[in-house]
């Protein structure tokens, strides 16, 4: 059975989205729920995905497990994974990684391109690696089973986090950055340390992390997954889209600015291109998943390659990563 | 297989209490965990619960099954179930019902001695009822699993929570006030409409619920129960012992005042004896059970009869009302 996983989306989300994934048959998706909100406004945006998960039960609910996954494709529905793109919603305070953990929180990024109480953001001039507080909060996901994500991290801090964390980190949705050389893309250090680790990296299709933005064409996209496949072993890759469907542009400034600033942060934009930009044409909803797999054909992969990267790979990482944590499971998984 | 299942504890939690716990052979507990805290306030309390699963786990884990409770015995721990005494950790958000039972929440009350949002306490001069919200709190109550608790409500609240709700009720801690006319006692209509929509009546040993106070005799206690079975049946019986062991004073002014007066309010004390009541000699701690069980053979309770009241009744009840709703469930337990 070849499940498909993507491991980030942050859709402005409604019926239309949950059935485009339907029509698109993806099991399950890491979705963002929060970026700067507090812990009780985190909870809030909990609050509006049950409300959804109870409005459209025959299309998508909860995932908490990796047996989730098999769960939705069984009953024909999408696992929704919850996921924290900034450490905000844990304040300061440690006990609530068990907390969100236990209200289904699976994947946290120790940044969001700036410093946080954790480590350092890819836009910060200076990264000073883990915090003291980083690293108690790694070790405590570690213990609980949540997952540490550093698409938005610096590379110093990345590569403790991965030296640090006793179990595999994963980069949910970034590309290499010797293909398009984004900040927010990584280098060929962090990749290798994140294979050898037993990590994983999602490769993004937003079109600031792709080489020719939004005019990057499948061709080219399939090739850097190739290449990467080669250079690092496929057992380590994965999707992690990016989608952010319907999101007003006043969502990106939220995400870039949160309450940081008074200022107007472009981020990966620039004042010239503030907004979100568009998709590439072959990939602008979860319906294209068809046309990636065909890609991937198209430079060589065999099937059950492309089953690993589109879905089979993310499935084995969440089976080892959500649940209380196994002594030396991060040995085993080498 | 007979569990020992206490109905309402609200100590102030230590190694030692967990230890007399374990001597006293309590499976499962209930425990109050709120009072008057917000959400945010509530989850620090959680969080001080996580602590303590995570440092005396051969002693206690939290339970959030029926199932729990056979868990516990076969693996000789208690398993400690959440409640709260009053609403205000769901402020005026009914989606944190949902949330809060995710976290382990399985005991509501819609108040605590005063109006709430939800109905009123059994302190207020006037009792209009449930209200607006209490009638749809009640009804996510029941669509979660979240058992609706009335201890400390007023008569007519009550009646109108037991005949709205479509899963049976609960007084986790009281004594029929025709014994002792407290006001926190309830009254001959209350416990025939619980024991006639399948809900529970908890025997609590807090002195101010007992006629005599902390005086009063292990053999008047029992002999309370055994006329309450007569009256009502025995299946509707369990205990709430209401044990607050170790608390400073400090904390029953907390319990009645909040932070709705600044004046002292005495609740079922009064000025001249202001804090915590001692408890009886004969009921003092968790390892009193076992008297508890000689108290009733004496007044002649039959063994099987005694091991429901002790533990086999709220084992059954929490079968049925920690889940999701199956319809007519409330039928079908009466």
């Amino acid at each position: 059975m070849s499940f498909l996983v993507d491991g980030l989306q942050y859709s402005n989300w409604s019926e239309a989205i949950f059935r485009q994934l339907r029509a698109g048959g993806v099991d399950a998706v890491h979705v963002t729920i929060t970026y700067h909100e507090t812990f009780r406004e985190t909870v809030a945006n909990i609050e509006r995905w049950n409300r959804w998960f109870e409005l459209f039960p025959e299309l998508v609910f909860q995932g908490f497990t990796a047996e989730d996954i098999a769960l939705a494709r069984r009953t024909g529905r999408t696992a929704i994974f919850f996921g924290a793109q900034n450490p905000s919603c844990i304040e300061d305070d440690i006990g609530l990684v068990e907390v969100l953990h236990r209200l289904g929180l699976r994947f946290l990024q120790l940044t969001y391109n700036n410093q946080s109480l954790l480590a350092a953001g890819c836009y910060e001039a200076e990264d000073g690696g883990l915090t003291r507080m980083g690293r108690e909060v790694v070790a405590e996901m570690n213990r609980v089973g949540m997952v540490v994500d550093m698409s938005h991290s610096g590379e110093r801090s990345t590569l403790e986090a991965i030296a640090h964390s006793t179990r595999p980190v994963a980069v949910t949705h970034a590309n290499p950055s010797d293909w398009h050389p984004a900040l927010r893309n990584k280098s060929d250090r962090v990749i290798r340390a994140l294979a050898e680790s037993g990590g994983m990296l999602g490769f993004s299709l937003y079109p600031h992390h792709l080489k020719g933005g939004s005019a990057c064409t499948l061709q080219d996209y399939a090739a850097m997954i190739a290449r990467t496949a080669e250079r690092y072993g496929i057992a380590m890759l994965g999707i992690g889209s990016d989608l952010c469907q319907d999101q007003p542009d006043s969502v990106v400034a939220w995400m870039r600015a949160g309450r940081w600033t008074k200022r107007v942060d472009y981020g990966e934009g620039s004042a010239e291109a503030p907004g979100f930009p568009a998709m590439p044409r072959w990939f602008r909803d979860a319906r294209d998943f068809g046309a990636l797999r065909d890609g991937l054909a198209a430079v060589g992969f065999a099937g059950g390659e492309i089953d690993a990267i589109l879905g089979g790979n993310w499935e084995r990482f969440f089976h080892t990563s959500f649940g209380v944590a196994v002594p030396e499971q991060k040995r085993a998984a080498q």
